[in-house]
């Protein structure tokens, strides 16, 4: 049927640099379409749609509420700082915008709860950017940790996610400011760990959160790198995590259960395009004498017919769709997730704020 | 001259299933010889000769103090349960044995210290058995982490050193009795992980050491899993570890610089003897859109003519033959590796004992 095949019509708040990679993403979602760019400043909305080569039939608005007041909107892309989330997303909320919101969500999750309740007032879908859940791979990776011959119980798990800030960066980014992202590298890289190790745990909350003492700053006192644990009391299982803007590239997760290990070197962010790997070993054990492994790791190749963020598009635009058409009602797994994340993220700030003391969730 | 190419003739003091390996092993390096083992019993004794197809010419002792007393005997592997550490490496230092001692080397520094001073002053070489310091994968990967451009400051550093203990193990083991290896995990698999991030370090020791909440127990209180951080106040620089006889096969270390990454899954025990291989990125960045890397990380493959136990042996009776032929001094370096790797042991196992305290070193 004709409306079946309407697309979810996209709009944009801000014009990020990753608002580029998200605009080419819509565009490449079978069921989605980019409508409109908003940003304070008209100039710059122009600009963007330049830069990008966007259709003619793409408005730009020089405001955010002027995005919002568009009828033939029906959802947005929120790449804000995240100090102006609460307020966009709300106002997204009430004025019935289906809301795809940059991470971190919010600064804490009593911010979070506000945005969350306006979204399920106004029976709208709310799901955070990490595009790496909508990656064919995280999916073949969670069937095999769901395995309990291959696998078996999660023991440990160990996330690194870093980069190295140009100068530039660490002078002018949003991600430096006090005003506009306090949570620093916590809040962007840090985010990613946090979301790994809660994946790998189906969303169980851990017992303790404890920072690990090599919290670094800027002058403005935004982190710039940090290290947590995790530990889940009842099954006896650690997690640890390296978050940095000021370290060579690392997207690592390493999974160790009780009958196999996997290891991923780039989760957030696959090495190339159409396809990703990641390795996989069960069952290993030493050979007579010790003097070798019995298996290799397995490396497991996923092709991937469209990039992460597209998928991830499609996804949303799919439940967006549903609701649209009275279907559906928003599905809550996604603000959930988001939810536990940002939990666990207050947590490791707390205990970065109270000199590494252990929080209790 | 006749008299250099005379091997070193070797003790084996105990026959645990890993005096196997090193039969082998001094049997492969070309200037060493086995000629003696000993047991506490002259019946397991013979068994393990005849297993291990042990020439005629290896003489067979029923007691420890026989072995040592031979005067054909130049060096001793020792294998015994860290309990008896103490007793027979001084009384093998006095008998002016040159000791190659099994990990852990001590129940706690102030042991170790007094065999040390023992090997110290009767001028005999010490090494403990760790042997993938040996490997020439080991030293190449040292020089790409030693590289200002390639690989820059260390920034954090994770180790995992697992292996699944049998039914049969965990009952009855000497690493689960609190009278042989009172350390268990930690002193087995935790060893390793210690070893490798101060080898990272260049063996600085840290400034703090906190063990994470996950230590787990057997009845009779040997730890068979834990975890710990270590941090570099000046530095900043952040290591955590994962040990454990109860969960699957890993050995893992990921080191993360200002300007590369190092990753290698199998450092204690290569997967296979003849070849190893471990993973390197340098200088990655995102491509534009940040849909991808810029550059993946290079497999390095090192080919190995022998294994590295036998590498092992070899260095450590080159250094026994200078000390016999006057050409040189004990080569205190291995002891001082030792000694910082026991150091921080010590550290994490008092702040296992004292609820994750952070001790200050």
């Amino acid at each position: 049927m004709a409306e079946d095949e309407t697309p979810v019509r996209f709009g944009i708040m801000g014009c990020a640099e990753i608002a580029r990679k998200m605009s080419r993403a819509i565009h490449l979602s079978p069921n989605s379409t980019l409508v409109a760019i908003s940003s304070r400043s008209i100039e710059k909305a122009k600009q963007f749609s330049t830069k990008n080569r966007l259709s003619e039939n793409v408005k730009i608005y020089g405001s955010y509420e002027e995005l919002l007041d568009d009828p033939f909107v029906d959802a947005v892309y929120m790449p804000l700082p995240t100090t102006l989330h609460l307020k966009w997303a709300v106002m997204a909320a009430q004025k019935h915008k289906h809301l795809l919101l940059e991470k971190p969500t919010a600064l804490d999750v009593k911010v979070f709860d506000e945005m969350l309740e306006a979204c399920e007032s106004n029976g709208v879908q709310f799901m955070d950017a990490s595009m790496w859940y909508h990656h064919p791979r995280t999916a073949i990776m969670k069937e095999l940790l769901s395995n309990s011959e291959l696998f078996g119980r999660v023991k440990a798990i160990h996330s690194s996610s870093s980069y190295c800030g140009t100068q530039q960066f660490l002078e002018n980014d949003i991600r430096v400011k006090p005003d506009l992202d306090s949570l620093g590298a916590l809040g962007d890289t840090g985010w990613y760990c946090i979301g790994a190790i809660l994946w790998s745990m189906n969303q169980k909350l851990p017992t303790t959160v404890t920072a690990l003492p090599n919290t670094q700053r800027n002058s403005a006192g935004v982190i710039l790198s940090c290290s947590a644990s995790l530990h889940w009391q009842e099954d006896g299982t650690i997690a640890t995590f390296y978050s940095s803007i000021i370290s060579h590239e690392t997207m690592d997760l390493a999974v160790c259960g009780s009958n196999g290990t996997l290891h991923v070197k780039d989760f957030i962010i696959p090495y190339e395009e159409s396809k990703a790997t990641f390795s996989f070993t069960s069952g290993a054990k030493f050979v007579d004498l010790h003097i070798g492994w019995n298996v290799k790791p397995r490396e497991v190749k996923v092709d991937s017919r469209l990039p992460q963020e597209a998928t991830m598009i499609q996804e949303f635009s799919g439940l967006v769709k549903g609701i649209k058409d009275g279907r559906l009602e928003p599905d809550m797994k996604w603000a959930r997730t988001s939810r536990c994340t940002q939990l666990v993220l207050d947590a490791v700030k707390n205990s970065i704020d109270n000199d590494c003391k252990a929080v209790q969730m």
